[in-house]
This record gives C-alpha cells, sequence and structure tokens, in this order.
C-alpha cells in the first residue's frame, strides 16, 4: 500500500500476502464452481492459479506510488506480462496458459474474468486485506458469500441473484476505500512528493550523476533507460525494491539541491505538504495567490514552483460507470447487466463521481 | 433474534448478550464525550447506563416476533418504562434519574439520544452482534470510529464531520442487515407463523381452555387479561420467556385442532409457508387464485382461510426519513442535518422504499 | 455446554453448531489425507461425513450434566447409535458404512479415530469453539495446523513430527478447558443442583405424578421407563430438548415440596450452593460439622440431608493417561506413542491428576 | 521479527506497532490498578506510559538479530535508555521520572515491573502481536484476563490467585513462542547468517573501504567506532534502519570476495544453511566431518571455515529459573512465589531446558 502506513500505521502487509491471498481465494473459486458443474481441466485449474499468483509480479518499488514514475508510460500489467513471459522460456513453456488467460485470448473468458474483472480474486483479496491491515471496517466484504454465489454461463462469469446484496455491499466497500484509505489526503501527499522526489532527481542527475548515485539499477533508469522496455531495462527493474527507494530517500535528504532536500527531509519526517481534496476543480484565483505567497515568503525560482505546489485530478479510474459490468444470472435464467438492475443503491454508487481534484503545497 | 436462526444457525445469541454490549459501548461513549469536555456528572453517568442496561427489559419472549401479539397493542418499550419504574419503587427511588433520561425528560436531549437515537448504542450494537452472529458481513460497522466521532453541541448529539463516511456505511449497512437478515423471507414466514400459532390459541381458548393450558401466566394472557397492564399483568409478563412458548408449541403440535397441530408441527419441523416479498402489493387476482386452490386442495373453512394464506407488509418503521434526522457538526461550526449533505449514497440509502410487500402460504 | 453460562454468558452455542463445525472440520481432514495419498473411496468419504454429524445425536436435555441421570446407565454414543440405526432403517441401509465406522468395526481404523479418538473432529471442534464463545482464551488450538499434520500409516492415523509443539499445546489447552471452565466450581454446582432436582422429583413421583407432571415424555421416564432403551423409551427421549427441563424446573419452583421448590428457586435465581474444588478428598470432620451446622439451621430431615450438601469427585474421565495414546510419526519412518517423547510438558499434562474432589452445600 | 518473515510470512509487524500497542496495554493496566484503589497519580501515569513508548526505542535495525554485532557488547536497553537521557534533555527533563522508572529507581518498584517483569505491558504485547502475525496460535494467551488479575501489595507488582491458570498459559505460550517462532531452526540459520555477512564485512572493511561502503553511518560502525557510545555514535546508530541492512547486503551479494558474496547471495535467495537444533552439544567427530567435507568439496580456506560451518547455543536466556519470579496473592492475603505453588506444569515450564545447540553449514 505504498505510503499508506504513514496514516494506517497497521498497513505495512507486503504484495507477497496479497499474490498468496488471491491465490487462495482462486482455489476457492474453482473449487466452487466445479461443484457447479463448470468445466475446468487441471491444467487450467493450474494455469488460473498460476496467472493469479504472478498477476501483480510487475509492481515495482512503492507500486502504485511510483507507477509510471520510474518506467514512464509502462503500466503495471504490462510488466507483469512481460516477466511472465521470461519465465515461461525458462520453464520450457509451461506457463504458455497461463498467460493465454492472463491476456484474456484463451477461449474460456470467465478464467480471464476471475483474475481480472469487476469481481476478480485480486479486488477481493485486497480489499478485504486493506480493510483488515488499515482497520477501516467500512471496506469488509462478504467475500465468502461472493464466492459461493459465481456462475459461469456461455463462458462468462457472473453472480447468482441472491448475491445481489452482496454485490451491493462490495461496490459500497470499494468506493468507500478509495476515498478513506487509498485517496486519503495524507497518503495521496505522501505519495506526490514521493513522485517530486523522483522527478527533481530527474531534473538533476545529467550534471550529479555520480552524486546522487545510488546503485547500478537506479543509475541505469535515471541515465540509459531509453523508454523502451529492453532485456537489460527489465533485469534492473527486478533489481530494485521499497528498501532501494527509501536508502536513496535517506541519502538524497543532506543533498545540496535544496528542493530535493526539502521534499526528501519532509516526507522522512512526516512534515507533508498541506492538502486538500474536492470533487470541483480548485479556483485558478485561490491557486494563484497561494503560488505568490510561496514565493514571495520562500526564495523559490518560478520554474521549480511545481516542487513546491501543485494541483491535479485523481480517481479510481479503472472503474468507470461504462466499464462496470457485473452479470447478474436470475434463477429463471434471465441475465442482466447490474447497472440495469432495479437497485437505486447499486446505481447510485455506480453513477457516484469517481474523481477529485486536489491541492498539494508548502 | 426471534426465529432468524432458522436461517442463520448462529444467531443464538442473547437479550443478555446485547444489553451488557450496549452498556459496554456506552461506557466507552461516555468517556470519549468527556475527553471532549462534555460535562457528564457521576449521577448522569450511572443513570444513563443504568438506562441502556435496561433499555430492553420489556422484551417478551421470541421478543419483536410476538411484540404487540402477547400483550395486543403495547410496544416494549413502555413495558421497558414500567418495569423500570417497579424497579425504582424497589429501588427507592435510585433510578428517578435513568428514567427521567429514557423518556426524554431530562434538560440534557444528548444522554437520551445515547439510548434511543439514529446512532444510538443500541443500534450500534444490535447491528455489530447480529451481523457477527449471523456471518452476514455486510452489517459490519465501524463502530469504534463512529464513538471517535461523537460529539455534543447544545445538549444535541452529533458526529463531526470526519465521520461521514462512516456514517454513510452505518445506514447502508442497516438497511442491509433488515433485508438481509431481520426481514429475510424465511425468517419472515417463521415468525408470522408464530403469531398465528397464538391467534390460533387466542380463539381456541374460550372453549377448550384445559386442554391448550401451558401453564399460570399463558392462561392469564388467553383468558383474564383485560389489555390493561395492571401489576398482575406485568408480574405475568415477567414470568414468561421463550422456553415457556416452545414448550406449547411443542404441546399444541398434538391438540386436536388441525389448524393449531398443522402450524405447530409445520414450525417446528422447518416446514415454512412458502413466502414472497416484493416492493409493490400483491396483484389481488394472484391471491384469488392460490386461495381458491388451497380451498380446493385441503378441507379448509373459508373463516378460515386466513391462517393458510396471509399477506402484509412489512417495513423497518421506525426509521422513516423524515425522522431520521443525524446532526453533523463542521470544523468551522455549522451544523446539518445528513439529509442536507451534499453525499448521493446516503440520501439514496435514506430515500430508498423501507416497506416491502409479503404473501405467506401453504 | 449446559448451564456453562451461568459463568460464560457467551456460552449459548448449540449441539447443533458443534455438529455442522465437526463435519466442517473432517471435510478438511479428508482432503488433507488424500492429498497425502492416503486412500478414502467417495463411500468411505460420506459415511465418515455422516458419522461425525451424527456422533453426539444421542445427547438429551443439558447433555452432558443430565446423562445418567434421565436414562441411568446409558451414555450418550450408545444413544447415538441407537439412533443412527433407527435411521439406517429408514434409509434402506444407506448409513450401514457409517455406522460401521462409528463402532469402530470398519477396516481402515483412522477413519473411526477421526470421529472417536485423541485428535478426533470432535474435540478438536468443541475446544475452539466453547474457547471462542466462552472468551478463554486458553483453550484456543491450532487446529487448522494439526489438521495438516495428520497422517494415516498402516490404517492408524498419527501425527507427523513437525506437530509435536501444536499437539503438546492441545493438551494443554484441554486441560486448561477442564479446570476452567467445563469444571468451573459454579458451572459444577449449577449441574449437580440440576441433577438433584431430577433425583428429587424421581423420589416425589410416586405420590405427586399428577402435580409434577409435565408432559407425556417426562411422565414416561418418571414412571413407566423400565431401564430398557425400547422403541417407546427412544421416542419419548427425542422428543425432550432443554426448553422441557427448563419450563419443568419454572414450574416445579412453586411446588409444595421445600426440597424441590428450594433446588428450583436456587438454580433459577442463580442462587447457587456454595461449592469447594480440591486435588485432596474433603475432611470428614469437616463435612460433619458441615452437616451439623445444616442440620441445625434449617429443618432438614436427616435422610434429606444430601439434597442440601453433599460430596463427589469429579474428573476428565474419558481421558486418562494410560488410555492416551497419540502416535508421532518421524521423518525416518519411526512411530512413537507421544508418551514415550522426550517432552517433559507432554508428560507432565498427562500424567496430571485428572480428579478433583467437590463439596456443595446450602 | 527480523527474519522471522522467511518462515511465517505475515510477520511484517513493526516496532512502532509493538511500542503503541505496549502503551494500549500500559493504559489499561494503570486503569485496573486504580479501580482496584492502587494509587498513581497523573505524572507517574505520564512517566509509566512514557516510559513503555520508549522502551525498545534502542532497537537498531533487524532488533534481536543483529543486537551485540553491530554495537559490540551493548544491549538494547542501554541504548534506549541514552536515547531516553538524550531527549530529556530536550525536553527540559519532561521525561526524568519516566526514565527513573525505567531504571527501577522510583519508589513504586510495581511501575518498574510493568514495563520490566515477568508480566510487564512489553511481553504481554510481543507474544500477543507475535502469534496473530505469525498465525501460531500456541502463543495466544488471555492478556485481557491477565490484566483483570493484577494487583499491587507493598509496591510489587502481583496476579492474584483466580488469575493462576492464565499465568500458566502465558508461560506455556513464551515457551512455545520461543521453540516454535523466535527459535525456528529456519529463522535461526537466516539470522546467524546475517551476523556472519556482518562480520565478514567488518574483517574485509580495513582493505576494502571503499567498495563495501555503503553510507555514511555504516561507515562509521566499520571504520571509526571505538567500542563507546559517544553522542557521535548515538546519532550514527539512530540515523540506521532495516533498509540500509538490506540495501547493503543487495550491493554486497555482487562484491567479489566470494565469502561476503556467497552469505548475501544465499540470504537473499532464501537458500539458507542446513541448520539442527538439538538438546544435547553435537558430537565433536560429526561436527569434524562436516568440516572435512566442506573444505574437500569447496576451496575454502581454514581459517575462514566458520563461515561455512558454525554451532551455537541460542537460549530464552533472560528467563532463566532462577529469576523468573511471579507473585501470587490469594484470597486470604498471603503472598507466595509462582515456583512455590502446588501446579505441576508450572514448575514443568518453569524448570524446563530453556537452551539448545545448533549446527549451521553450506
Amino acid at each position: 500500500m505504498a505510503l499508506a502506513h504513514l496514516v494506517y500505521p497497521g498497513a505495512v502487509h507486503s504484495r507477497l500476502h496479497h499474490s498468496l491471498g488471491a491465490y487462495h481465494l482462486m482455489c476457492q473459486a474453482v473449487a466452487e464452481l466445479r461443484l457447479k458443474g463448470i468445466d475446468i481441466s487441471p491444467d487450467e485449474e493450474t494455469a488460473v492459479k498460476a496467472a493469479i499468483l504472478l498477476h501483480d509480479i510487475g509492481h515495482g518499488p512503492y507500486s502504485h506510488a511510483l507507477e509510471y514514475t520510474l518506467i514512464p508510460g509502462v503500466q503495471h500489467e504490462t510488466l507483469s506480462l512481460l516477466i511472465m513471459q521470461q519465465l515461461n522460456d525458462l520453464l520450457d513453456g509451461e506457463l504458455t496458459l497461463a498467460i493465454d488467460i492472463f491476456t484474456n485470448q484463451y477461449h474460456k473468458p470467465f478464467l480471464h474474468q476471475l483474475i481480472s474483472g469487476q469481481l476478480d480474486m485480486d479486488r477481493m483479496d485486497y480489499l478485504t486485506r486493506d480493510s483488515f491491515f488499515t482497520g477501516v471496517s467500512e471496506g469488509v466484504i462478504g467475500y465468502a458469500r461472493i464466492l459461493k454465489m459465481l456462475h459461469v454461463h456461455e463462458g462468462q462469469l457472473m453472480v447468482e441473484e441472491k448475491g445481489i446484496y452482496s454485490v451491493e455491499k462490495f461496490l459500497v466497500a470499494r468506493r468507500q476505500m478509495y476515498w478513506q484509505v487509498y485517496l486519503h489526503k495524507t497518503v495521496l501527499a505522501s505519495e506526490k512528493m514521493l513522485v517530486k522526489i523522483m522527478e527533481r532527481v530527474h531534473e538533476l542527475y545529467p550534471l550529479n550523476g555520480t552524486s546522487l548515485s545510488i546503485n547500478q539499477p537506479l543509475d541505469y533508469f535515471f541515465q540509459e533507460f531509453s523508454g523502451e522496455m529492453t532485456k537489460t531495462a527489465l533485469e534492473n527493474f527486478c533489481r530494485l525494491d521499497d528498501a532501494d527507494i527509501l536508502f536513496a530517500i535517506k541519502k538524497w535528504a543532506s543533498f545540496s539541491d535544496p528542493i530535493l532536500s526539502l521534499l526528501c527531509t519532509s516526507l522522512l519526517n512526516r512534515k507533508l505538504y498541506k492538502t486538500s481534496l474536492q470533487t470541483q476543480p480548485f479556483n485558478a484565483t485561490k491557486i494563484a495567490l497561494l503560488e505568490a505567497e510561496i514565493l514571495s515568503r520562500y526564495r523559490v525560482d518560478k520554474k521549480d514552483l511545481h516542487y513546491y505546489i501543485f494541483c491535479g485530478e485523481t480517481a479510481n479510474t479503472t472503474y468507470t460507470p461504462e466499464h462496470e459490468k457485473i452479470l447478474i444470472i436470475f434463477k429463471n435464467g434471465m441475465i442482466k447487466n447490474i447497472a440495469e438492475i432495479d437497485n437505486p443503491l447499486i446505481h447510485q454508487t455506480l453513477s457516484m463521481p469517481v474523481k477529485k481534484f486536489y491541492i498539494c503545497h508548502l
């Protein structure tokens, strides 16, 4: 959970926990579906379990917080796929079916949907896990019941009618975890400051490479990386983890550049930028006033102002209403997208604003 | 939870558990409010704790299921009050302040609101407890957080702005517990059959008193009770509990009257009436058809048809939107009713239908 | 847990919960053993699951507390077997294999040991469940780990070497639950008083049948029952549950006999006899003094003294060291009885006194 | 828990969690003792809470695993004290009372015993927490009950008689956590390898300082540190955490020295040395054979053999029976050391071997 532990100290669980947890749920889902007569061969079982175990392997240090920053423009799923392909070479093709499922090229789409879909094992695990480790009980979901309600019809994953209340709760819980945890303003501030640190190092690196240097893989991404995910790039990426970044921040905190040093020191001492979140964009005049104040109070170069004050918007983007498609299968065999169902709470949850605007400043 | 254990076998927790739990939460609420500088004297503390401990003491056997049936027209709060008054006599007035708070006659309304209000310790405990013992995770609420967010302003209980998401969750959870648990169609069917049993015994008693007789207090309510809550009535009421009713049903199951025997046997063997629940009233033609079928298939006297098929409506009645008033206090001191707040999910939850129509039949 | 809720109010879980829980553990044990290559056929699986579901079906009202009292000399396992045999008749022999396993006549003894042995699913469930519902954390056992450590060798159930600490913990936990919960002196007092009530009713019945009469099945056991478990006896037994006994006690509390009325009133109002428990028998002089005091203070007939003061011994009898046989299988294939293993804590636990002496008096 | 997560992946909880947890328990203990009439002034309350919050602040990177290695001969309590003294200077003496309690110089010894004694809040928290995060249910203790049983008599912390079973369980649980978790052979192997890594770096540093250098504080301990805890030493110590060591190991894994590189690579890839644990010292001949095999199989310099194979003993040293003093206060006012009490299980637990011998080798 990147830097969420600055707000929720319990949130120190790891990517490994999540992968094992999602794998555990996948075991249950496969057993449940088989009980309902859905055909899943032993090979498909192995493949879908391998795929869920590996689905997040492309997450780098501080996962979502540094996604697109360390390797601009590449999302973690792409990296997961590249790593899975390399592993597949080492394993003489044993992962081929897992990769087909992961990339949704297999002829049974429900296997892919168990890994990546509106009710996949990934979300089922992370909502449960994150709510447990943060102590935010609003995120508790009835995963055991949803698993029991899963069904497959014409190759598509769906939920039995009886599970509607659990799905309703799942949608509400996910929404609540976003605003209370993942996009909590203090978590947001700290993670944006982490991004600003990386940005500043990128800017300073051409002139100060030696003194900013941390280790070979980080040097590679600050100096050599072309933007293309070559084998070398991937190898360097795999050698990095949170410890490297944290070590670097501790070192950079005493670097001569006042901007880098300020950002690192503030983050380490949890003296985070002031942050506001709201559903409307921030008023331009208000931003201008804040900028003027920073310029006048600190000796800040105008071109560096964006390190001291910045705006943006944040969203639970992957879940826009138009893509939110959960199929419900009724006792009489009828199938409906959840958005068509006469349940005002689900409608409301689905159609609520999924983005907010933020401003962070010194 | 009356007969909810027929659907959720874990739901065997007792009224005693709930009273102790609500008392426990009251201890925390008092401590929390005092930390915020709210003045609560030792006498007030004792009184508000005594009141929450006793708030449900007027519940008779099978609580809500037989409320208004055993003692027509009298709700359990009235009985709680009568019992508290009797105890107060025995205790030389030690409960006077508790009673004033319970009946909202004390000059600090927030003390009453902690016992009976939109966010009282009663609901906080029963939602948590019922969701725990049924295993319905949709009912989990963040009671610890809501308690931390409570505040008092001008004598009124309110919630700090930061607690809005927890209140949102609380409202959604309560709604979900109603439809998934309290008004689950099988729970509803069994509880309505219990009511029909009592109704039938009432009808048969004048002619069959001796053979239907169970014990003195039940005889009293079937034979002598005038409708007025005299001291004798209250004493007889206090001598009854679930065991008497269950014992009676086991005995009546072999009584000669076919209606009583059918109802008792069906309930004991969990062969419950078929039940449907929907948001619209049931179609008169459909009801007529069902009635005709029952009349033709079983030898049923038309005047007794209502024991074999009955309709009704059910609601989370105490919580109609117009009475739903939770006050939110903002950082700047502003106070708003939660219904005025710009949160579509809360609006939606508050304005969703709170009643459903049911039909039960053999 | 009979009357344990008088000390641990949470302990209201039912025999049904326990049966479902033991069944759930059996499902896991079967799956685990199969993963290790142990051959269990689908029929054996069904049978062993049916047997664990039914293993306690012979428990009557207030289970252990009234075992041997309501039906003298017959233990609940015998009753379970009789009921299973009747069910088997109804089910055209579908339970034959389950009965063979239950009575240890099947050629794979480990299946019986999963139901009734030192590490059976029965104990695994009740220790976990009772410790959960009483809140006595000392009884928590690592059932999940023990299940993973189970193995079968030459038809015998055993535990892998790695599981020794979990077994050690299991033995300590069981011992602690006995002294802290099952044989807690207040629980003991209340359950012995319940036995005395039944004893007194037995004594009074010949002369007061009509006024003591509760219902047909209880009449049967007080009047007609010959001691032989005929079909009629079994049918009457099956018609009784806790509600009948509790109803009876409430009624007998106002019966004219002062002994019966005293015992019933005391139990209902939780004014229990004073009780002491110790590892040595009570000193005869001390007992005599207490008896003398009771005789002088209350108008007690000497022959009825045993209703006011009584001694006895209590033990976790089924678990005497000599029968305590848990086999451990070592990595090198060697097998040892746990009592031979060099673990002083296990030795000590196994050899600690398993009985205590008690005295209860008015 | 240093490297215990290599065996128990869940064990990633932090020193901060433990400190907050112990503080939380202290709040409860103080409240409980006050309820029993023990005089604790507001200043004493603040001091004892500050002391428990800070009691472990002297733990460096990988805590127990590297204690005595990074700073030879200095235990973490001494470092905690030094840091508390520096904080006290910054806080104008506000911590003076906390320090007096921490060092047991205050005239109410029970306050010290709540921080450091046989039943202190430290152990109460870490047993509960470690057992929770590892999932080793054998370590579950009844901390809530022990807290309720605490008492103070003539300034000494003691436990009421009724709490004996809970103390028994506490002693058994602690013992089980040692052998199952803290001294698990794989955890032991990994932590000893970590120590060997630091040892090797110490040896190589004089000649390879530049290429081994990680950062300023680590350089200080490898090069300049005299063994005396000067202010500079303490400052450098406080700047180190797990990230620095992990970063270093990743870097040293590709260092030219084959020993250092082997140790680091093995640890990072979890290819740990083979390890055995037993209650008797290892046979010299067996050791010699293993050594000979390593010498012949790998090109190992004899003087470096200790990096490839090493023996030692490990113990829950702080808890030798002679120091194990828990006072029990009986209802009649009598006080006994727990070791004098007639409870064979406690005796056995107290007198069981507290040390084991280990051998680790390539």
